[in-house]
Formats: structure tokens, sequence, C-alpha cells
């Protein structure tokens, strides 16, 4: 893991280690766009079965047993890693996309409006309608 | 945009922004793990929709148009940002899981069987197998 | 709506409703089995827009305004269409196939070990196990 | 199976069935409506796969086997059922929903200018906006 210690993990450094892995096992072949789309969809259902009969439950997920966590963090994982993948093969450069998107969601959602709005339902209102047209 | 120019952008580093986000609009309030896993299947929806009357596209994308590709950039943003946000409301360190999470891959799928099956379907039941139980 | 009078509404009723629904508009061209997948894929991430910020939610949704619950109604009936569709394209006899996985379901889940047990945790283990596996 | 012989499967048969099977087992109290809705995502992720690494499939699906088939009509069937225990513990009539909703989508796509459109691109551009607003 030389090269990752003392730093935190970018998204390039994970999908050069996708293409690394994918190009060692011969595996370029399977990574279509679609492909990568439903085995993302697929790994999104297998985050929801470890959520689907708990009811709510509270951050930070204080009375989990720490093997369903490590489980959890596969899953949370295992999204990411297609995700990045999806990204790259679709010639998507996700660093910029990713910056851009946040400030766009920074001029969608200016501080001062949200923050007067937050104790109503107007704000769910807005934050519904925007995330269907966004 | 300051601390990004000339590095890549990290996982830790969009936990930061949407955890400043969040504050900055009382936002906190709305962000427990299951709404953000329902957000992030939204926005997953919202990918698929994209791809959804095209059949098989070519890796690259090279028909599409700039403004879809654009709109293609910001859902799977939108899904990197609601993982994130998920990863760190349920506690869960996603720069060490993700990296563990490769590692597994490697064992599971040695670089050698790998190869010799990949122009066989046995990989492909292989594959299915493990994501199935992973 | 002649001929749906008085009587439930059936898989095969809608099955027969879509084709021709397609095959007027001369959109049989688009339905193929992933093209249909990614749809439902789409319609399932707007169902869950709908539940995303709001917490758990009780059953019946006695809070909910009349609007929210046509729209819901609309949702869960585009899942239910885009399914239909797929398992026909697919050549998916989905009467049979669904009442021969309630069976299956019955042999898994016996009454008398399940009413033991549902008052513990064990029974969501084996829910959760179950579902993964099956 | 007595009551389905020589008839068709209803969507209130579904209903019944699932009704009856989560009383007998003491399952009401996890059948709250986003439980039900993880679920049914954690299916669709179930039945994303099977078709993942495949590229596109023909219609009728003509090279799968037998086996493959199976699987594919249990994982339709679960994604029906939890949609239909969902519908009936939110208190939605799905029967009238989807015949209403088949309405509206002839009302928004008109058959004439539908077949007009057909061979050529704007159809799905405009399929893919309402969808998107639908």
């Amino acid at each position: 893991m030389s090269g990752v210690q003392g730093e935190r993990v970018s998204l390039d450094l994970l999908k050069q280690k996708m293409a690394d892995f994918a190009k060692e096992r011969n595996w370029d072949q399977f990574h279509s766009p679609r492909n990568l789309l439903l085995a993302l969809v697929g790994e999104v259902g297998e985050l929801s079965e470890i959520f689907q009969w708990k009811g709510e439950v509270p951050k930070g997920l204080p009375d989990w047993e720490d093997e369903e966590k490590i489980h959890l963090g596969e899953e949370l994982s295992d999204v990411l890693l297609y995700l990045i993948r999806l990204s790259d093969m679709c010639g998507i450069d996700l660093d910029k996309a990713v910056l851009r998107k946040i400030e766009l969601n920074a001029i969608k959602y200016p501080v001062s409006s949200s923050k007067k709005q937050s104790n109503t339902s107007t704000i769910i209102a807005n934050i519904n309608n925007d995330t269907a047209s966004g």
C-alpha cells in the first residue's frame, strides 16, 4: 500500500487501482458502461439489505456489532469502486465533476435562505423538487 | 477551491465539504443513515435514467453530446456525495474500508486463475456468485 | 375500462395493456430486457425520493396529503408496469413464477418456527441471510 | 392453490397472500413502509445482478439456461411481492392506481404523435423528459 501511508485516499488512486485490477485479470472486456451500472445497482441492493429490517437507526450506529459495521464498510466500498470505475469507463473526470457539483449545490441552496427555512416543511419540499429536477 | 489546486480530490476532502455544507444549512437533522440511503437510491435512479433507452453504449461514450456528458457527471457526483455522507453518518472510515476491500478482492480473484478463465463463461459464473455472496 | 368492472386487476391484463401500448406507439424496438430493467431502476429511484427525507413513516401514511399519496400511487404503478413488461420481454410467466415463489417462501419460513422466533433478533438474522442468498 | 385454477393471478390475490403470510409469522411488526421499500431495493439489486455482466441480451433470452430463467423468475417475483406489500402497507389501492396511471400515460403519449416520431431521436428525448417529471 505504498504511496498511501499518511495520505488521504484520492478518487484518482482508486481509479488507478481499479484499472490495474481489471487489466491484470483481463476484465476490461466486461467493463462496459451498462454492465458496470448494473453491477453498481446490485451493490446498492446489498447495501440496502443491511438496513432493510432495522427501522430507523441513529447516527454512528451505536448498537451495531463490529461484524455488521465491517460488512457495511464492504458494501459502501463496493458501491464506491463500481462508481469510480463506471465514471472512468464513461470518460468522465470525476474530480472535476464532483467539485463542480458541490459549487452548483451551493448556488442552488444559499446558506441564508436554507437556514431560515430549516425548521419548516418548506425546505423539505424544496429539496424534493430540486432533487427531482437535478 | 483553495487546497485542491494541483492535487487530487480525496474522499476526506469531500467528506469535509459535505459536513460543512450540511452544518451551514442546518441540515444535519435530515441526514440520518436511512434518509441518506434512500437519497442515494434516488440518485442511482437518475443515473440509470440517463442510460435506460440507449441499448449498449461503447466505452468513452463517443457519440454523446457534451450536455449529456455533463448531466452524467452530475448524477455520478450526486451518488458519490451521498455515499460519502452516508459513510460519515454511519461512522465508517471509508478510506480504510475501501483499501481493505481492494485487498480482499485481490485475494478472492487471484491474477493467475482469473486470466486463465477470462475467455470462458466460468469466470462470469464466479463473478456472479462472489458478488451475490460478498 | 370494459372488462375490468367489478373484477380484480390481473397481472395478465396489465401485460396485455402494456403490450398494446408499446405496439400502438412503435415502441417495441426500445423494450429490450436491459433497457426495461434500467427504466425500472429509474422508477424505484423516484419511489425512494418520495420517502427519502421523511424518517420513519407509520403504516397507512396517516399524515400524508392526498396529493402526495396520489404521487406515491403513480410511482408504485410505474415500477409495477415496467416489472410486468420486463417479465414479458424476458419470456417469464410471472403468474406461474410468483405463485411458485410464495410456495418456496412458505417452505423456507415455516409458520411454527417463525412464530417462536418472532420476538427475537434471530428471525431478523434469518431473514437477512435468506434474502441475501435467495 | 384453490381459487386460482383456470384464472389469472390478480394483484388482490397476491396482496391477500402476503397479508396472510405475514400475519401467520407475526411479521407485521417488521413491515413498515421504509423497511419494505429497502427490501424492494435489495431485490431490485439481485435482479440487476442477473443481468450485470451479460452485455445486451435479446428478447425472450433464447440462450439462457433453464436454471437461470428460473432464478430470474424468482427475483422478478420477489420485487413484485414486496411492491404489492409496500402498496398495501401504505394504504394505496394499487388496482385503481395502476389503471389510472395507464390512462395518464395514454394521454401523455398520444398514439399519432408517438408513431410519427418513432424513428427519430425526438421520441427518446420526450420519453426521458416525461419519465423524469412523471
